[in-house]
This record gives structure tokens, sequence and C-alpha cells, in this order.
């Protein structure tokens, strides 16, 4: 069979796996941007099935444990919302409705037997990144060539997800090769953006992004990954530090390339999602099953702030720029938001020295990754460190079996782009990547100081709490337009755990176009040139706040106060 | 000037700055080998100098604090041995004594007016690895091309050590490169072994191991470095694992290899040493210093061995051999001592079953390093998978300025010998690295999983407690034929923590050659054909206790159980 045959047997597999009731017959027309609003007109979800649907975490696990809804009727509602969400934006890739109902009916059997939950996530589906493997399910991560390989046994993940009784029931879509921050490839097509379809939904977790953390889901983020979807489509999402969360288990693209880790996070529309996931992954001591994971248990003294004054009086940092790319209008627009609310509830707010991002960045990817001329990120990778160290052997092999090409371009193709993706053959040696690796350890060093040294600045007794700033220069853009991850990957290279928070939605009144004249750089003024308020109507606002490596704890807990903040501030208007 | 000029140079500087009334005038003929119980009869001695050289760190720190000893009498007494040593074993570099005893003075002088301690090691003399940058003084780490590079600030752990009071007052020798198992280098010579000076000290934190942990010393391990010295030269030393003691701004040989990590650890004449150093260190937050490090506070929890059923019945598994070579007889009677005191103590013993011991090794040098064909382990490093990976640009880099050569052999050379080492150029690709990390990591996964599975043999509910194993198949060889690593390497490997622990020491009357005819391998012939009673005659018999990632607390708490049992079983005979 050609590539092009196998992929579509795969993609027309997926669609039989779907039960045909839950296919809606009231679907807007591909014209209809904003589909977030759609599932309560879609004929298929009750209205029971829009309430468990719209719950939050705890209240989905508090209704579980006392058997007010079953785990059954839970799953069977987030199942038809994840296939209404498929149909608008097309971000799944596993479906497997029978396994998932079969277990979830067991945990129900299980609580009414013992009155006792199997754990923390009693029933509580859980959607999953298409690389974490389930045993006996595909994880192809869009590679044609790695269709039919069926997960000999679960990620460590996966194990401890559902020995805590969670419902794994959706494998959510991804861009081929995982290292675009879109998400588009040759077996499942293009996911699209809830909010605008006209926009990208993100990557590489983009199918996670798209369903909208419903309820929640798990990502992986090398540099940006988790929380660029989370960004681009409104809710929260979590890169934590490496080795806090097992990976072990997962099939990955660029496989022992150790120098820059990915890390799974979560992602959910609720930051008690974010929390309940954290603790619950941690209490099962994930360290005596990846030998990866760090010995460290989830700190209860470090979520109430020990290191950070008790959290009475925070100083917070606005990284209101990188200094190399100025964000468009309403990602401004969201830090001021935060840093009015921050303000008003007490706390002080001074602004963010940016450091090297430039280098930073390059460290990770190329300088070139980043300038007008250069139009498809996956070049950048090519032309840069520690991702570039072998990206293309890595690429090439996995494509090889069936001649797939591997993909040059995210965007809507234009009949003179390349279809076909080359190596540039710039691989490096491993006494090449040593340097990178002593170039990386200096900016960490020197980074840690830069931070240290705010001391000076804060009035607090401590350095800077947390940086806020953008999570991109941009909201969700145009599909094949998202071509750096600057505003994430710097957290990647410096290990910092860091958190997506929605703030507001474009608004093309609020977000008016800026005259600017002068620009940092080309890119600077590329991006501001790629800025019209109404390409990004209704896209979601969002910022991150970001903390010190290992601080997981600090990093929620100081989450839910500027998202508490946020909330009291919108409550006021 | 040529390399030899300037070695000479260096190494008449050394000879300068030792103050002439420490030097002994009735130091034994080069023939007398056992040099450890010389000090008394020195003449450079006085009484109380013996006896606080004979004290442990803890009770140091106590009489120190409480001004019946002054710091600059603690410096003064610690330096006058050293020298000493200095002159029986040439186990120093940097010897700088008018800047210890001024530092010794203000702490005296802070005392006084303040009525309080520095910190937690006020006034503690520390002797450090010849890497470990002090402001103003160069670590050359042997290389010639290096003298002259003096240090523009201190690592970042010089630093943590003189807020806590201590004070540096030596630094110590090491191999050329850092990356053998004995210390010989061009510009201070040969390291050798106090217990029996034709043997080495090991390597590479060689000149520590000859200062015996006088009283507390810092070296650092990536294969073996700390604990093959400490096991040599029957004192106590540490492997943490990686990330938990600051490594910043040591120089370093293979920078940018971040595999396998190098780490520091301590070296101390009693087990409260290496505890006060650790606790000590961690108690400065030095996270806050170095980005590297885990954000782990010292855990009392960890330490009271809350993992470990409160440590009130453990099980121990020895590790009697790996399967590829049988230790000697020496080796293997520490072990049976101490089985034999651990039962008597009311702990559980069961055997180890070696794992995959060969093919861990080989992940970090390779397998050839330790065929019988192959006597020069540099060679191997070469030939090997992390460290080969650019070690030969990486030493080349180092020694061309001065044209001195790259070392080629540690032993004692015969004229057939090769001077010169030339590089393999077998240096790989980053691509290929990246495939050896997927291959480590695989066997970490693995190698956890033997681990845990060992619940179904323990009798006490949980997997085994600590391995305990050799550190070497021989106690300290000649000089020149410590040619493997692989009894303390797997544990770089795994990233475990690990405490050397000595137990006796070689005694022609127990430690008979037995006859065997049968061999694992051809190394364990050769390693079998080596040993005769007479040439190791005292050298000491060292053990290793091996805990987990991460598990520094509960390893040094396992060892003193250890160390108790086996002082409790001495004292029984």
């Amino acid at each position: 069979m050609t590539w092009q045959q196998i992929a579509a047997e795969k993609k027309s597999h997926q669609l039989d796996s779907v039960p045909k009731e839950w296919l809606s017959s009231t679907l807007p027309s591909a014209e209809t941007l904003s589909v977030i609003d759609f599932p309560p007109e879609s004929k298929v979800l009750s209205a029971l099935d829009l309430e468990i649907t719209e719950s939050s975490v705890a209240s989905l696990l508090s209704n579980l444990a006392s058997s007010k809804w079953s785990a059954v009727q839970v799953t069977t509602s987030f199942y038809k919302r994840a296939i209404v969400a498929q149909q608008l934006t097309n971000c799944l890739t596993e479906i497997f409705v029978d396994r998932a109902l079969a277990r979830a009916k067991a945990l129900d059997e299980h609580l009414e037997k013992t009155g006792q939950v199997v754990g923390m996530l009693h029933g509580l589906p859980i959607s999953l990144k298409d690389q974490i493997s389930i045993q006996g399910i595909e994880s192809t991560i869009g590679y044609v060539s790695w269709v039919g390989q069926f997960a000999e046994k679960n990620s460590v993940l996966v194990d401890i997800l559902e020995s805590l009784g969670a419902v794994p029931f959706v494998k959510t879509n991804v861009p081929q090769t995982l290292m675009w921050p879109e998400t588009f490839n040759n077996i499942f097509g293009r996911t699209t953006n809830p909010y605008n379809r006209s926009l990208t939904s993100g990557g590489s977790s983009g199918g996670e992004g798209a369903l909208v953390g419903d309820p929640l889901g798990v990502g992986s983020d090398i540099g940006g990954s988790v929380r660029i979807p989370a960004g681009f489509c409104g809710v929260y999402g979590f890169r934590p530090s490496s080795n806090r969360v097992p990976y072990a288990g997962c099939v990955n693209t660029l496989e022992g390339e150790d120098s820059v880790l990915s890390v799974l996070g979560p992602l959910s529309n609720t930051l008690d999602g974010i929390k309940i996931f954290f603790k619950a992954v941690l209490s099962k001591e994930p360290w005596l099953k990846d030998p990866m994971v760090m010995r460290k248990r989830w700190s209860d003294e470090e979520y109430k702030l020990i290191d950070h004054g008790n959290g009475e009086k925070l100083c917070f940092a606005i990284m209101w720029d990188d200094g190399i790319v100025v964000p468009h209008p309403p990602v401004r627009r969201g830090l001021e938001i935060t840093k009015k609310a921050l303000l008003a509830a007490g706390h002080q707010v001074i602004d963010w020295k940016s450091y090297k991002q430039a280098e930073i960045s390059a460290n990770v990817v190329s300088v070139d990754g980043m300038t007008s001329t250069n139009r498809v990120l996956i070049r950048a990778i090519l032309k840069s460190a520690i991702w570039n160290a072998a990206a293309a052997e890595d690429f090439m092999a996995a494509a090889a079996p069936t001649g797939e090409p591997v993909i040059a371009s995210m965007g809507i193709l234009q009949e003179d782009d390349e279809l076909l993706f080359r190596p540039s053959g710039a691989a490096i040696s491993a006494f090449e990547l040593w340097q990178v690796h002593k170039k990386k350890r200096d900016l960490r060093q020197e980074y840690l100081k830069h931070w240290e040294d705010t001391i000076s600045q804060t009035g607090t007794g401590r350095p800077v709490d947390a940086i806020i700033g953008p999570m991109a220069s941009y909201t969700a853009p145009p599909h094949g337009l998202n071509k750096t991850a600057q505003y994430t990957m710097w957290c990647n290279l410096l290990d910092y755990p860091a958190m997506i928070i929605p703030v507001s939605k474009v608004d093309q009144a609020l977000d008016a176009k800026q005259m600017r004249e002068e620009f940092y750089t080309a890119e600077d003024q590329e991006n501001y040139e790629l800025y019209n308020p109404a390409t990004y109507e209704n896209a979601p606002i969002s910022i991150q706040v970001v903390g010190r490596t290992m601080e997981e704890e600090a990093v929620i807990a100081m989450s839910e106060i500027v998202d508490e903040a946020l909330r009291a501030s919108k409550s006021n208007i």
C-alpha cells in the first residue's frame, strides 16, 4: 500500500469507531468560525450531559464519589462532547468507546460493592496526547509509518492514572514529528481552534487544546507544546519542571535528546484540575516506576508558599516583551488586566527586565528560527543547537519506511510551497553538542543570578516571586503562521515550571492596531505587520506564570492567587 | 618555556609555600611502605596537634564552638598533618597557609566578639580536590597548560562552605584529564597510598584519599572518583545523586558531557563528617546559587527511614560479584564480615542478583575497557559510549597549548610503554549519542524494575532497602594496575547514591589466594592472576552501600546502621 492508502484506511477506521448517534446533524457550515458555544446546539448532548461536561474537576470527583453521577454517565457525557468537538475541530486520534465504558462500569461496580473509590481520580475521564501509550492502542504521532504499532504496555503515567481510578477515553492530535507549534499530519489532518477555526489550535498538544480541557487532558511540552495550545484555546495548562511527571513508556520524537527534556503536563478548564492531577500523580510515588522522576513528594508547605512569605504579599514581575518581538495589542491588554487585578488584590507588581532571551532561544532553536526570511520552523530547528543536533536523522528515519514525506510547512499549502522536507545535513558531533551544553549551563547560571538580584527591587525582602509574561507574541494566529515558540521555550531551557491562565478574548473594539514606526528587530516588524484585529477576533488571551525549577507547588498556588485576582477584578467591572 | 619547565617551576613554587618548620626531619625511607602511623613520629605534630587531628568532625565542631580550641589552632594542626602527609604520599596541589590562617583568625575574632559561630562548620578545615575553584588560586587539574589560570571567583560550594564557617586549607592531587582511577600528572607527579606506598591511592580524587579524610574533604565522582580513593585509603566517602551538591564554578574535564554527570561528594574519617557536610550544604539552599541543584531540603523524615520501615528491620542484599569479575579474597572477606555483623544486629541479608552489569558499564565506558588485552583505561574511554563521545577532542584541546603529552598510562613506565597518547578519532555524532541515551534510559528503567521486584524475597513487605557490594574487584592495587571502575560506575549510570565504609585490612594470614580453575571471563582470570596476598598487605578493605536515586538521607542513615553493626561485631570478637 502507498502511504496515502495507509493513512486513508486509518482515518476511515477512526470514523468507524464513533457511535453514529453521537454525530451531530446540525453542524455549522465550514464558514462558521467560532464553534466554542456549539455543543448545546448539537442535539447530541442532553441537559445532564451539558451539566456534567461543564463541571469543574473537583465537583465531578465529588459527584462521582457520592454516586450522584456514575462513571459510565460521566464518561459517556464527555465522550459525546469530545466527538462533537472532533466534528468541529478534528482534534482526536484514537477513539475507544467500548473499552472506556467497560472500565467506567468496572469502577461503578467497585464503588457500589465496596463503598470506596478506587483512587483520587475515580471515574474521571482523561484525554491523552497521542504519544502517551495505552496498551493495545496505536501511538502514531502522525507518522504513517507507525500505523499498526499497537502499544505492548501502558506508559507509566497511564498505569498510575488507572490506579487512581481515571478513565482514559480519547487520544488527541499532534503535528507529524511533534516538533511544530501547530497540529497537522498526513494521517489525521489539521486541528483547528474552536474559538475561531481559521486560527491554529497551536501545538504540539493541539488536539488537547481544541478539546479545551474537557475536563482534564495530558500533553507534553519541550518548547511550549502544552502551553501554546492551552493559551491559544483558552484553557489552563501547566508545564512542570523536568522529571516530576513520569514520561517513561511514551513514544516520542528525538528520542535520546536529553539536553532539553520533553515533560508531560496537564490541561484543564479549571485550575483545580491541574492541582488535583499533580497531587494525585505524585501520591503514587512515580519514582518507583520511572527512574527519571525526582523523589520529591507533593509538598503542602511549598504549596502554602513558605518560600514566598506565605503568599501574603507577593511581588510579581511582568515581562511586557522579550526585547525581540513586541506582542500584539491583545496580549498586552491581557498583561495590563492582570497587573491591575494583582494590584487591587494587594500584591506588588514590577517590570521584569528581559535577559538574554535571544541567546536562550538560540541555545534551543537557532536565532535563524526567528528571522523574517525563515518562514518554516522546521528549517529553523535544523539550523538550531540542541534540537538540531540530530533532528534530521530522527525525522527521516521515522518517515522513511512508507515513503511518507516529512512535512515542510504547517501552512495551508500554496502551489509554490515545498511538499517534501529535505534534511540540511547540518547535524553536529557530540563534542559540538557538549559546547552547546556549556553555553546552556552558563545561561541558566546567569539567569538564576539575574532573578536573585531582583531582591533589591521588590520591597518584600525576597526576589521576585513569579514572572508573568506572554505565552506568545500573538493570540492564536492563522494556520501556518505560528512560526516561533520564543515566549515559551525560554522556560524549557531554564527548566522553569510555567502555568497558562486565560484572561480574556480578542475584541476589535478594545484591541485596535497601534501605530509603531520603530522596531526591535526585523521579526518584530514582521510580527507587527501580521496583526489586524479582525483576523484574530474572539481568540483567547492568556498569560503565563513562571516560577523556579522544581517549584511546582508554589507555581500552582501563585497561579490560584492570580486567577482569583482576575476573577475578583472581573466581578468588579 | 617548555612544558617541562613550566611544570618544574610550579612544583618548586609549591615547595616554597610550605613553612620549613612543618617539614619532618624523620621521614621514613622510600622502602617503608606503610606510613599511615607515621605522623606521631614526624616531630612536627605536638600532642595537641595529634589530639585535634584524631578527633571526629562532630567533636571538632563542638570544641570549636565552645572555644576550647581556636580555629587558628585547629587549622594549624590539620595543616601540619597535611604537610606531613604530603611528604609521605605527595597528595597536595595548592598550599595557602597564610590565607587559611587569616581566615581562621577572622572566625576566632567573630566568635569572641559575638559569642556566635559563623555557621554549622565554624572553624573546620576542609580539603578540596584541585578542580574546586577558590578565588585567586589555580585549578590546573594536572594540565601544564592550565598553570597560571587563577580562579576569578569561588565555586558555589566554596562560597557555601565559607558562609558555613569552614576553612578551605589545601587542594589535593588528581590525574591529568581527571578520567583515571589513579592519581598522576605531569605537574605534581604521583600520589601514593599511605597504607602501602607501593599501591595506588586510587583516583581521580586520589589526593583526598591519601589525606585520609583529615578531617573532611571534597572530591568528585563521575565513575567512582570519590569512592575508589575512599575505599582504597580506608575512609568514608559518599557519592550523592546528581544535582544535590552544587558543582557550579568548578573547573572540569569533558565539560558539557551531561549524560552521566560528575558529582561532588565528601570524604571523612568518620561517618558523622559525611552527614554534617551534607546537612550543612543543603541548609544553605544551594538551588538558589546553582540552577542544576535540586530544590530538595534535607529531610529528617527520610533520614529516619520512613521509606524503610523506620529502620527497625532492614533487608540488605549483598552483591558478592558482578558476574564479570570475582573480587579478590580480602574483598569477599569484607562482605562476609558485613553480612555477619548485620545478621547479628537483627537485619535481614539476602543475595543480590547482578543485572546486566556489563551492559551498564558498556553504556558509560565500553566493554573493551574490561578486556584483558586492553591494558590502558584511557583507550577504553576512547572506545566507550558516553565518555568517548568526545573525550579525545577534549583532552587534546586541554593539553595542546604547551605541547604537554596526554598521559597514556598511570603505570610505572617501562621502556616500551607509550608516552604520548594519540586520539583514536572515534568520536561520535550527536545522533549516535542520542542512541546511547536511549539505551541508558532503558537500562535505568529495567534496573528499577529489577530492584522493585525483590519485594518477593525480602520478607519485609518492601523491596531490598540497600545493596551492599564491593567498590572494586581488589583492594588498592599496585600503581598502574587500577584499570577499571566497573564496581563503582554502575551507580553513576543509574544515578544511585553510594557510601564507602571501611571494614578491615588485608591480612596475609586471613586472605590466602583461593585456587580457582573456572572463570566468568578473561578479565576475571586476569584479575585472579593479579592477586597475591603479600603485594596487597595492609591495604584497606571497604564496602559500598547503595541506595535509590535522590535517597541521600536514607543511604546515610543505613550506612550508620551498617557501620554501627560492624563496630559492635568487632567489639564482640
